[in-house]
């Protein structure tokens, strides 16, 4: 049996904490050097409550490190053609630097169209395809946000990732797929063999238990067991499900896809939920801004 | 053990020559209605041997199929600016369809930038960054010529994907790379849960041999040898190196990456080097350069 007490939490607060230091220290160095100071615009369409409360922490995030932020937010009757006017309206103009539309989109709006409109030089959420594709090819681009957060969180906390065996479980668009693709590639992090389940793998434990580093990105709490886990594993959990919890004033919680209690107990290194993705994914949103200034090479 | 008998050759020569068939049919109808015939332009600078050979062979295939090609040959001293001012014009011209620039280009020329000067519309190699992004994302571009003859081959072949453990071996940015995103896919071939395997990988005989579909992409010769193999598995060979044979006039032959001997006693289904992959990548080609026209809606 490992020993319980050598486990150690990945605290993903604490590490943006860190990162947020750094680029509050950034602004100030641009500031005084006479710099664009950068510059994040947010849409959000409609009132879904985890879309405001994902859009308001990065909007403030943005004010805590002397970040510009303009948040545009539209009930959810807008029309297409409204919401792509804006973008076309956001993509020329020069004082916002990168900006999101924060999805999921109601029914009526193509949400892949709205992501092909994003000036691919803007898309600070790194969705666009010509960043996916530079992503592929290891060429300067904007890397999605949380998989961007998850690499950042490992090499912050001195996790090797060289030759190890890594298994993802999940392989959507914004999280799984990029993951695996950023891991596998010869960089550091990166340099793992990755393995890339999801919901028609056949043998999902015995895949996990071979993994050095286990990524779920599911959506379905408590979904990884145990049992599906390597003694000495890190443990990276990236759901984040709201479950109703009748103790709590706002009448839910936020659950991962680890269960907590049972993987703890056996891995090396875990993150919690909340306090590990979630806020590495803001932190590498505003890397992605400060990137957007210079790699444009302002 | 295996019953040698139960091995099929995976013959990319057979499956190629039959999508010549239907191309050259569709040709056909498509001069009958009146429609643009395909237009393949390729640009070659120098005289290696090995791409000489593969140029020529795609021009041949273009022949044969009805196609439309130009073949653009520059001595291995032409300049960056030139090669770009004929992208340039590859690009507006209206008559063709897509063009590759075969690889691997003079030292004194960046591959990076002529893949970049490359209109999407028309990469029918599928090397730039916008149809790589495409591909993760399972939105219609052009695929990556040699994955997509893999894929195709498959198809063709009646070998089922979905919810196989695949193991590709090398990842380049032209094969192992996207073929790994492909065949992780929720699509047909697909969903199989990929495991992408490299220079960096520890343990590559294990990993190998949990592989219902194997997959080497590598360049050496004899690389995969029997004891790396399931019993059963499915086994396809990528490699193409030149190894001198003095028993041949042309003083050399094609070997792939895999122990042919060996492993073909394991094994339910392997591709031969030459005539497995090689001729697939060719067919793939072709079907990109109509699709290119299609996609315009022409």
């Amino acid at each position: 049996m490992a020993d319980k007490t050598n486990m150690q939490l990945l605290d993903g607060k604490t590490t943006a904490d860190a990162i947020r230091r750094e680029l509050a220290e950034a602004v100030k160095l641009r500031k005084k050097e006479g710099k664009k100071i950068p510059h994040l615009a947010a849409i959000i369409v409609g009132y879904d409550g985890g879309s405001i409360t994902y859009v308001s922490a990065k909007v403030k995030a943005c004010n805590q490190i002397g970040f510009e932020s303009t948040l545009i937010q539209y009930d959810e009757s807008v029309s297409e053609e409204v919401l792509m006017n804006k973008i076309k309206t956001l993509n020329e103009d020069k004082s916002i630097d990168g900006f999101i539309v924060q999805l999921p989109l109601p029914q009526h709006i193509d949400e892949l169209k709205v992501t092909l409109a994003i000036d691919p030089a803007k898309d600070v959420d790194g969705f666009h395809p010509v960043n996916l594709g530079k992503m592929v090819l290891n060429l300067p681009g904007f890397l999605p946000a949380t998989p961007a957060g998850i690499l950042e969180l490992l090499k912050r906390n001195n996790i090797d990732t060289q030759g190890k065996n890594c298994v993802v479980v999940g392989r959507s668009n914004i999280v799984g797929t990029p993951l695996s693709i950023l891991l596998g590639r010869n960089s550091d992090p990166g340099n793992c063999t990755v393995t890339l389940a999801h919901s028609k793998t056949n043998n999902l434990k015995e895949i996990c238990r071979n993994a050095d580093i286990l990524i779920s990105a599911v959506g379905k709490p408590e979904f990884i067991t145990g049992d599906m886990v390597k003694e000495g594993a890190v443990v990276i959990d990236v759901g984040t499900t709201r479950v109703t919890d009748a103790s709590r004033q706002r009448g839910w919680k936020l659950r991962g896809d680890v269960k907590f209690d049972e993987v703890s107990e056996k891995c090396s290194f875990i993150t919690p939920v909340p306090g590990g993705v979630g806020p590495m994914t803001i932190a590498s949103l505003m890397i992605n801004t400060l990137k957007a200034l210079e790699l444009r090479g302002k």
